[in-house]
């Protein structure tokens, strides 16, 4: 039996040439799964993580063949019978799974369930033939997928139409990352100087909740000038181009931009060892440097344990902006109504036939985020 | 003019037997400064990091020849004309000086004023013949001593004996860190499992304040057995000797005593990178690395960045346990009398004249807590 449609399989790494349009048979929903027929998906740097990197490097969460796509969004086909929060035809964003049970998970930070890498990364079967699903939950990258319910959140009282659907498909990952890093975990405000390191999604999200959250800095850092426009366009009152730059003159630039006294608060996507310790450098005392961004598995920064000890500073992770998304994610939607929240400005829009063009301009930096649409 | 008194002298590292009493003559008062008749003082490895050091090794805040002492307790004889928060004839804890000023004090947080290092360690001129005072604000290693008004806390209204006022000298410095790392920065409680690096004065007030916050598990380590045993009998639940321990094997004790999970709080004291890291390792998911003891010059923790940010654990450090000590040292002597802030047993008094049998007792590790009385 099962359910017959279509995804972009992942074969092995993009760059070979190895991610196809392929039929897929889908399993039934189990209890807790639905069925969804997506609309839309983001494409990410996590995809290409997954999705890029050859199977025989050891490196955890990477195998193939598997449909990827982490930032869905769609409708509701059909539902397993423990599922209460939708119903079959409900419009549904995507965002990440986790397990609901573990210590974390109690205490209301689901995003840092400690079963995290294995439930979103590794995923599991969903399609025939051994192809491997429920990446984040969800393997959005499919024109219908099993997504976990965890993963779902139900926007049908929204007033959503289908054309909105796609613009707001990247909400569940990037979008609330860097938004929910400046409102939920830095908790920002007027007196806040924030510099954010890479203008991609995550930077971007997070320049238009700092101007959202009045903060009276704001300092978009990157080496693409198109993306350092993009930030000034959204909110951002200064920017830096590294390109040429020592990470010595980075920090100085950041400290004069913030009262001369260093910013109050970092967010850093780069996770590029030396550019963190420039941050860790050009934030004033008692201020707040916050990892979002995941770089090489072998990435330590060096901390200068007395300065850091002295200047009150604090260092700490936070993935995807600390979102409970049942809630966050529905308040983020009614901040784009309003106007706020213009996402359509960091998206192109590209029917899934082209999703190698798609995934081209993103790994260009031509565009920061690009949709796949499932005509 | 002048004051004469007598003080215990430092023309050069305390182990070349360069320490001495001698006769001094103190200048008049500023206007923001108090002559204290020294009660007592306590002795603090911050005194022989400043006064054990040979002056030609560059090491910031060491220099010859001065009066060192920074947990004094006694009674003010003069105050300067702008001193409104004591009169002749209080008694007083003495604590650290700060500006006032800048943008760290004035936001609340004194202990982690920018100019910290230069009020405290380097001090300024108070005695004759070019011998420094104010260290921390009051070089207590004196029978009179000029002291800044920011470490006068007024204690005349709390009904303290001469006696008492012994006790209390430390209260200023190694137990409001102590204590207030567990209170004021780590707001400790009942659900908490916290592991406590170093059994000295500062560690085991912290194991003191841990059981006054009724944390579930209180873990003291040390490799000193004397230490721990005084650990336990202060409300350590556990304690780990770590003499001959690989570090991997204190982060699995740490571990296995905190639920099997990790601690929620780790207070370091030690400052000895691997020992830090092996407390990050020790740490479970969202858990807090306290950095409270300052080691080398040099010493730089590396923390792994993408395990560090998955686990949402933070990492920063805390001066003087975010003490405004106007406020808490008063709430300490409060514990104190009601037996729930046993100081005594840290503490061996001395007579001044036995400064250097009070100084060699800390160093073996014999007496956690001397305390020099100016008899």
């Amino acid at each position: 039996m099962g359910f017959t449609s279509e995804a972009i399989v992942a074969r092995g790494p993009f760059s070979e040439g190895k991610w196809a349009i392929e039929p897929v048979t889908l399993r039934e929903p189990r209890e807790d799964e639905v069925l969804v027929e997506m609309v839309a998906s983001g494409i990410c740097h996590t995809d290409l993580h997954c999705g890029n990197t050859p199977a025989d490097k050891g490196v955890p969460g990477v195998y193939y063949p598997r449909v990827l796509g982490h930032e869905g969004s769609g409708y509701v086909v059909r539902v397993g019978s423990a599922v209460t929060k939708v119903k079959p035809g409900d419009a549904v964003l995507l965002s990440f799974s986790y397990c609901g049970s573990c210590y974390v998970c109690k205490s209301g930070l689901p995003s840092h369930c400690i079963t995290f890498f294995d439930i979103n990364f590794m995923g599991e079967p969903v399609f025939s033939d051994g192809i491997g699903g429920r990446f984040f939950g969800q393997s959005s990258l499919a024109r219908h997928s099993i997504v976990s319910d965890k993963s779902v959140v139900n926007v049908s009282d929204l007033g959503l139409s289908r054309d909105d659907l796609k613009a707001l498909a990247p909400m569940g990952c990037g979008l609330q990352t860097g938004s929910g890093t400046v409102v939920n975990v830095a908790k920002a405000g007027e007196d806040d100087c924030i510099a954010i390191a890479g203008m991609g999604g995550v930077g971007l999200a997070a320049v238009i909740a700092a101007k959202n959250q009045k903060c009276k800095v704001i300092i978009g850092v990157d080496r693409i000038e198109s993306r350092l426009a993009l930030a000034k366009s959204l909110g951002a009152t200064h920017v830096i181009n590294t390109t040429g730059l020592e990470m010595s003159q980075i920090t100085q630039e950041i400290q004069q931009a913030s009262d001369g006294l260093g910013a109050t608060i970092c967010i850093d996507t780069s996770a590029y060892p030396p550019l963190v310790a420039a941050q860790v450098d050009a934030t004033r005392y008692m201020g707040k440097i916050i990892q979002v961004g995941t770089g090489m598995p072998d990435a330590n920064l060096s901390i200068h344990m007395q300065s850091f000890m002295v200047s009150a500073k604090q260092y700490f992770g936070a993935v995807q902006g600390h979102s409970r998304t049942g809630e966050y994610i529905p308040k983020m939607v009614g901040w784009w109504k309003d106007g706020i929240f213009p996402v359509e400005k960091l998206e192109k829009m590209f029917d899934y036939k082209d999703f190698e063009e798609a995934v081209n301009v993103m790994g260009r930096g031509d565009v920061v985020k690009p949709i796949i649409v499932w005509s």
